[in-house]
C-alpha cells in the first residue's frame, strides 16, 4: 500500500477503538488525542500512544481544531481520522489539516461543504438523478412575500417539513400541518438556525409519515465509485437511530437498484474519495424512496454493512486516504446474510432516557456464534457525562433475517451491565415485537407506540 | 422442522454454551445435565434447566450412562446432544438412548462403532477410495510369528508406528524407528491396549515425519452427504491441537478435491447421518494425504468452517437429528475467506503445562471486527481441576490467510486473563512465527524447536 505510518485518532468511545484495530492490524501506528477524561479509556488503553488535547468538554478538546492539529505536529502523524461526530464534517478543519500536510482520512473539504449544506446536496441530488422529495429547488428565497411562500408550501402539500440548510442528522427540523402555520414557523426556524448554525437559510420539504430510513454505502477513490449495498435504520427515537440492519429488508428491487446506481452517480459527480452514506426516506405505501442528505464520513452502523460484504470498512478509508486506488470492482462485492446492530447507550430508559454516568462495574457480553462486539469500555471505565452516551455495539450476522433475529434476541438476552443505567431493556423489546419481524415500523414507531413504554416500567 | 422441544446437553465447558445458544435461537428447550461442581457455570446460567448427574470426576457424572439417561427421562427430555469427548463417540450409549426412544444427535451407533475401531474404520477408508497410509490391512493377526511381524514391519518400511485398534485421538500410539525393536514394541502395545482401551489389537502404519494434519468436515443425513470444507490443525501439542484454520493452507488442489470427495464416499458408505470429520495427514514432500480416522461427532474446531462457509453447524446437526433431510446441495455451500481458531487452555506454559485451577478474577476477551469468541466461562467462574483446561476459542475471520493472522495476532494481543495461568503465551508466540505466516510449520513444530520455549520463559 501507499504510505501511512502513524495515524491520529482525533475520537473517542467505541469508533476510536474501531478504528485503532483496524490500524493496529495494518500495521499503522495510532496516536489517540483524547480529553483529559479520556486518558485512562480502553481506546488510550489499546493505542499505541496518547496525546491529550484539552479538558472535558468537547469545545476544549474533541472539537479544538488547533489543538487536534498540534496533537497531530507534535505526534509526527502523517494522517488524521476523525472518526464521526466532532470534526469529522468540518471542512474548514479537513482543508487545515491537508494545509499541514497530513493525510486526511476522508473526502475532499469540497465534498463535505457541498454536502454539508443541504439544500446544496439537494441540488446535487437532483442533478445526479437521485429521487428527491417535493421541495423548494434550492434555499427558501428569503426575498419572498408571505403569500409566495404559502404557494410553495401548497405546492408541495402538507404536511411538510421547514429545514435549516446548515443543519443535519436530525437537527433543526419543524413539522408544519397547515398552510396557516407555515410563515410563521418559516420565520421561526430562519431565527433558530442563525443562531444554532451560523446561516438563517432554510429550504422546505415534502413530509412523509411513517417512512422508513435506508442508506446506501458507497466508496470512492476520487474516479470511480462503488456502493456496498444498503442498510436500513428506522429504528429511531427522537431521530437518534437504535437498530440498524443490513441488507435494508423488504425493499421493491427496483427502488433498491435505484437508489444504489444514483448515491453511485451523486458520488461520481463530488469526485468523491473515501467512505459515504447517502440517506433516504423510503415510504412503503407510495413504494417510493427520496433523498434526505449525504454522511461524508464513517459511519457509526458500518459494521452491518461489514459483515454482509465482508469488507473491513475501515481499512478500505485508510487504503484509499493512503492514495492507493479502489482494489474492488461493483462486482466484486458480494452481500451474504442478513445483519443487525443494536445501540447501548447509557442512559435510564425508565426515566426518560435520562444520561447515566457512573462506573462500569460489571459487563457480560453475548458471545458465541454470529456476534460481534464493538465497545468502547472494559469492566471499571467510568462513563462520563459529558459525551454521547453510546456503550457499545451489539451486532449480529446469521444467512437470513428471520435466524439473524433469533440469534439478536438470544445476544440481547445474554448481555448483563452493572454500574450504570441502559437502554438494554428497550433494546430487548424492541428485538421481541412482531414489527420488527413483520417489518411493518417506521422512523416514529417508538413515538407513536406509547404501549410500548409499558415494558419498562 | 421436524420435532425437537426438549434437548439434554449431556456436556460442560464451551461446548455446552456452543450447544445451548444455538437450541436457545432454534427455540428448543435446554436442560443442562452437570456435574454438582458445575452447577454454577456459565453454561448451566445459560441453560433453561440444569440436572445435577452426579460428583466431579466425570467416571461419576458425565461418563455414568444411566445417570444420563435417567436425567433424560426425567427432564422429558426428546433428545441428548453429547458434545465431544465423554460419552460422544460411545456406540453402546448411543443404541440406549435410541432404545429409550430419545433422539441422539450423532450418527448411528452402527457408524460409531465402525469408525471407533480404527483398523475397521482404516478398511472402510480404503473401501471408499480413501487414500490411506501404507500397513496392515486390517489389525495385526495375533498368530503372526515374530518373523513375519518383521517381514510386514519391512515392507511398510521404517519409521513406523503400531497403533492401539481401539485408540483414537493420539492415544494407543507407539513410534518404532528400527526392525529389532518391533516385536518387543508390538507386545508392549497390545499389553497397553488391552489395559487401557479392552482390547489387545494393534496395527501397523507408515509413519510420517513433519506431516500436516488436515481434515474434511463432513454432513449427512443418512442418505445424502456433502462436505464443508477442509481445516488444518497442525499446530499441536502432544497430539493435543493448539490452532486450526479453514480451509487448510497451501494445499495442492488435486489433494484438497481427493480429501474432499473421498471422505464423502466414506460417509456415504456407512449411511452416515450427522457431523463427522476425517482427518488425514498431509506430507508436504511427497504432495500425498493419507486417512487417519474419522470423528463421529462435533469437533471442537468446527468454528473455523462455520465462519468460512456462514452455516451454524451445531443448527444442521440438530436439524438433520429431529428428522429433517439436508437442506443443502454440496453446489449451495461456497466458502468465504479464512478463519483461524486458537484455543485457550488453563495450564501454566512455564511449569511443564500443569493445569492451572482457580478463580478466573478478570477476564477482557478480543472484541469488534472479524473476531468470535466461544468461552465456557465468566469472570468469577471456578476453573476446576476434573476436566479438560480449555477455556475458550479466540476465532477469528479475514477475507485472506494474511489478514487474518494479522487480525489473531491484534485479537491475541488484546486478551487479558487473570485468577489462572493461560496458555495465551503461548498462543501469541505461535501466531507470531514466521513458520505460521509461511506454513512451514507441521504436527511437531513445537516439540522439535525447543528454541521457542526460550520466549514463555
Amino acid at each position: 500500500m501507499s504510505s501511512m505510518h502513524r495515524l491520529l485518532v482525533a475520537n473517542r468511545g467505541e469508533i476510536a477503538v474501531r478504528i485503532i484495530r483496524t490500524a493496529r492490524e495494518m500495521g499503522i501506528e495510532t496516536i489517540l488525542a483524547c480529553s483529559e477524561v479520556d486518558r485512562e479509556s480502553l481506546a488510550a488503553q489499546l493505542a499505541d500512544e496518547i496525546a491529550v488535547i484539552g479538558p472535558a468538554p468537547a469545545s476544549k478538546s474533541y472539537l479544538d481544531q488547533q489543538a487536534v492539529l498540534e496533537a497531530a505536529r507534535r505526534s509526527r502523524a502523517d494522517a488524521i481520522h476523525p472518526g464521526y461526530g466532532f470534526l469529522s464534517e468540518n471542512a474548514g478543519f479537513a482543508r487545515q489539516v491537508l494545509d499541514a500536510g497530513i493525510t486526511w482520512v476522508g473526502p475532499s473539504p469540497e465534498a463535505i461543504e457541498q454536502m454539508g449544506n443541504k439544500s446544496q446536496a439537494r441540488q446535487a441530488a437532483r442533478g445526479a438523478g437521485v429521487p428527491t422529495l417535493r421541495g423548494t429547488d434550492g434555499i427558501l428565497d428569503p426575498a419572498l412575500r408571505p403569500e409566495e411562500v404559502e404557494q410553495f408550501g401548497e405546492q408541495i402539500g402538507f404536511p411538510l417539513v421547514v429545514k435549516a440548510s446548515a443543519g443535519g442528522g436530525g437537527r433543526g427540523i419543524r413539522l408544519v400541518t397547515s398552510v396557516k402555520d407555515l410563515v410563521q414557523t418559516v420565520d421561526l426556524a430562519r431565527a433558530e438556525a442563525a443562531a444554532a448554525f451560523g446561516s438563517p437559510d432554510v429550504y422546505l420539504e415534502q413530509f412523509i409519515e411513517q417512512a422508513r430510513h435506508v442508506e446506501v454505502q458507497i466508496l470512492g477513490d476520487g474516479q470511480q465509485v462503488i456502493h456496498l449495498g444498503d442498510r436500513d435504520c428506522s429504528l429511531q427515537r427522537r431521530q437518534q437511530k437504535l437498530v440498524e440492519e443490513a441488507p435494508a429488508p423488504d425493499l421493491p428491487e427496483e427502488v433498491r437498484s435505484e437508489i444504489r446506481n444514483s448515491s453511485v452517480q451523486l458520488a461520481l459527480a463530488c469526485s468523491y474519495s473515501g467512505l459515504g452514506t447517502v440517506e433516504f426516506l423510503y415510504d412503503p405505501r407510495s413504494g417510493q424512496a427520496a433523498f434526505i442528505e449525504m454522511n461524508t464520513r464513517l459511519q457509526v452502523e458500518h459494521p452491518v454493512t461489514e459483515l454482509i460484504t465482508g469488507l473491513d470498512l475501515v481499512r478500505e478509508q485508510l487504503l484509499i486516504a493512503a492514495g492507493n486506488p479502489l482494489r474492488l470492482g461493483q462486482q466484486d462485492v458480494t452481500f451474504n446474510g442478513h445483519a443487525f446492530e443494536f445501540r447501548l447507550n447509557a442512559e435510564d430508559p425508565a426515566n426518560n432516557f435520562m444520561p447515566s454516568p457512573g462506573t462500569l462495574s460489571r459487563l457480560q457480553w453475548p458471545e458465541g456464534p454470529g456476534i460481534r462486539l464493538d465497545s468502547g469500555v472494559r469492566v471499571g471505565s467510568a462513563v462520563a457525562p459529558f459525551y454521547d452516551s453510546l456503550l457499545a455495539k451489539i451486532i449480529v450476522w446469521d444467512e437470513s433475517r428471520e435466524t439473524a433475529l433469533s440469534r439478536a434476541r438470544r445476544a440481547l438476552g445474554e448481555a448483563e451491565i452493572e454500574g450504570v443505567h441502559t437502554t438494554l431493556p428497550l433494546l430487548k423489546a424492541l428485538a421481541a415485537r412482531a414489527e420488527l419481524a413483520e417489518v411493518s415500523h417506521h422512523s416514529k414507531f417508538i413515538e407513536t407506540n406509547p404501549d410500548f413504554w409499558e415494558v419498562l416500567a
